[in-house]
């Protein structure tokens, strides 16, 4: 007995990772900055610098617990006037005419004063502006607070409501629309299996994912290999109004492949094949969204994922990822890439650069990779998420152990535990260490 | 001219960081589990272990592209009986009966073969399981796919779809109330300030915060330096189904500290300043929730941060933070430390340790801080939001350029251009470096 797996060979030569990626976003476009209250604001990237309205702060103000005066007066008895409160928040306003707070450590209160004439006694010559936070000291009226560019975060919002701004032109979040093929793919609400049937998990992984950048996302279903069926699902996806369009499956040398030849046909294939491991046969292209009212509108990325989870979710780290924060705004598209250290030899792709997940910990003074994520193309099964992807070239030499080696960082690392030790409570007496 | 600025000692004796911070987590709770559907488990800590109902693959999937033979039939032309997809996803079922795949490469298409009987050459004597992913090798029918305690990303997610797990148990997000204190405070829509007014941003700056680590919020609104409108406001406050009360201001020594009092009054106060800086007036109680159906809640996690924005951020990251996380359950708390060389000599402060808000960059194969992050307490302003606070021990001498100190990670590095050289396209052809 003999059955055809498939063996439709994918168009278009292999180009390399960063070629690739240079590819995505010379055709990216910004999205259109609109502008959106301040609590739409977080986590989007300003399109327009921001301005203070008035100085900060407003008013003189004092940065110590005391006693406003006029420095002049110099050290004595004196009436209290007006209560007011400065404290170490440093927002009590100094009355007009005072240029000096004298510390209350400095000052005798009367204790036999009446109460309504309390007094204190001065016990130190003052210097005029001591202790006191002038007017615009932090912020200049007209300074620029906030620049285009910059991403919005906790602090930002704090400083435009500061700033009294309460809308803020910003790059919205792209919409990523996320369709699966295959055949084999049954929604994961499918209690019982039949054979030949898995259920669609890159749908929901991608879904999750992409709001995890803060995307506003569409579950487009699954599309079954079939070109017709395909084809009706590629034109109710690219007139949804999306920026970006992730399809899995349906890329790889064994698929049918109706994936590449549909996008083809409705814009431009840029790539159908990379030389990387895991991810070999990742697509991109650019198609027309099929706008409704006829205005222009950016061309949609649409990312051929493969099908397989890992690959496909280390594809959608290397190359959705910028491209999600380019169309966002981000000044610096890519995700951050630092070094680790090996602690255990690893046997590279003797023919394609591979991008090993791995577990970063921190160790003494740096990242290290303690090797326990699993790495099989199928394997989905690990302790923990990958916080990581080390970059790794083709070679037909084990790496050993000890060797630094580049990493992507692909999770939120303020998130994991990547302390080598369990260190239950971090401790103020951790030791320094001074350089060697 | 004479002014009191207030200055009313606050009660209870000052505590270090980490005996705060152990006290906090010591009188916390977790919260109830509660079943969830599979996009609200995003982000949530799962509360029981998931079992795998069904094998993975559940059927065996070929690996590679070629044609599922039986082995024992050996070399020689066939007939193709039927099409499956294997392809480099490996999903493609093999046929029952067959036990090995011959890779597209060693078969040669028989051109000349009828389409009714598509014939095939197998040049090569195949070996049983070769290339055959068998059934359950990625996960076996009712092995524990995910544990109890773990964090749910997106690739958590794709596995509890393969799963066909659509409800889950998982600890909920904590619920933030957030009000702001002090009679100088306006709302930041207010747009000419009056003599002494100055903007509300704390509550939204904390707002933002909530919601980046995942909480559900309540903003509370601004509540005057008035002890019974600040009764109310608690009230209110604790009768809305929180689990977590963040007030802002009221609690620096040149407060009228109703804070604290009001606080003690409904529950316990378990400190009222902390031996550190920036955050010295922190407060910690907790107090009784008012439950509108008698049911028996958690206590309410109260924090009286103090006014300042800088202040009550570092308080934020160094003690709300971990709160959050462990009422949704997270098995460690804390936010991650790792090291970082300073670049430019720090003078610590003689006195408290300080939490010095630096913007780490990776230089070289380590975290360092190039010390432009200002640390005046009450300057708001950086090119960029800190991404860690430096540990640095009260001391009078200053810390020398070069040193390497403690540094807790307070946002997504993944995020951040952490990167020192302007490095605008990662490239795979960064060098691999070997161990010294
Ligand atoms: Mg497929
Ligand atoms: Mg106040």
């Amino acid at each position: 007995m003999v059955e055809n797996c498939g063996a439709t060979a994918a168009p278009g030569s292999m180009i390399g990772v960063d070629e690739a990626r240079e590819i995505v976003l010379k055709v990216a476009k910004r999205l259109e900055p609109a502008t959106v209250s301040l609590h739409e604001a977080l986590n989007r990237v300003l399109a327009e610098d921001v301005v203070a309205p008035d100085p900060l702060p407003p008013y003189p103000a004092s940065v110590k617990d005391g006693y406003a005066v006029i420095a002049s007066d110099g050290p004595g008895e004196y009436p209290i006037i007006t209560e007011s409160r400065a404290g170490n928040d440093g927002v009590g306003p100094i009355p007009d005419g005072a240029d000096a707070v004298v510390q209350v450590e400095d000052t005798e209160q009367i204790k036999d004063a009446s109460v309504e004439s309390k007094r204190v006694r001065i016990m130190l010559q003052a210097k005029p502006g001591v202790d006191i936070r002038p007017v615009g000291v932090d912020i200049e009226k007209g300074a620029i607070v906030l620049k285009s560019g910059e991403l919005v975060g906790a602090s930002e919002i704090g400083l435009l409501a500061t700033m009294g701004v309460m809308m803020v032109k910003v790059y919205p979040a792209p919409t990523i629309g996320v369709l699966s093929t295959g055949d084999e793919l049954v929604e994961p609400t499918t209690s019982s299996l039949s054979w030949g049937q898995i259920r669609d998990s890159n749908r929901a992984m991608l879904l999750a994912a992409a709001i995890q950048h803060h995307c506003k996302v569409l579950d487009l279903g699954v599309a079954p290999d079939d070109e017709e069926k395909l084809d009706k699902a590629l034109d109710t996806a690219l007139s949804a109004g999306i920026d970006i369009l992730l399809t899995s499956g349906g890329v790889s040398m064994g698929d049918r492949d109706f994936v590449k030849p549909l996008l083809q046909k409705r814009g431009t294939v840029f790539f159908g094949k990379v030389r990387m491991k895991p991810g070999k046969p990742l697509t991109f292209a650019t198609v027309n969204a099929k706008s409704k009212e006829n205005t222009k509108v950016n061309d949609i990325l649409a990312f051929g994922l493969p099908g397989n989870p890992v690959s496909c979710i280390v594809c959608f780290n290397l190359f959705v990822v910028p491209s999600i924060r380019y169309l966002a705004g981000w000044e610096n598209p890519h995700l951050p890439r630092v070094q680790a250290r090996l602690e255990q030899a690893i046997r590279p792709d003797p023919v394609r650069p591979e991008f090993h997940r791995a577990i970063l910990r921190w160790n003494n003074d740096g990242l290290c990779d303690p090797g326990t994520g699993g790495q099989m193309s199928c394997r989905l099964l690990s302790k923990e998420s990958a916080n990581s992807l080390l970059e790794l070239p083709a070679s037909d030499h084990v790496i050993p152990a000890g060797t630094l080696v580049p990493a992507i960082i692909i999770s939120d690392l303020s998130s994991t535990s990547i302390a080598m030790t369990n260190n239950p409570l971090p401790s103020t007496s951790h030791p320094i260490t001074r350089k060697s």
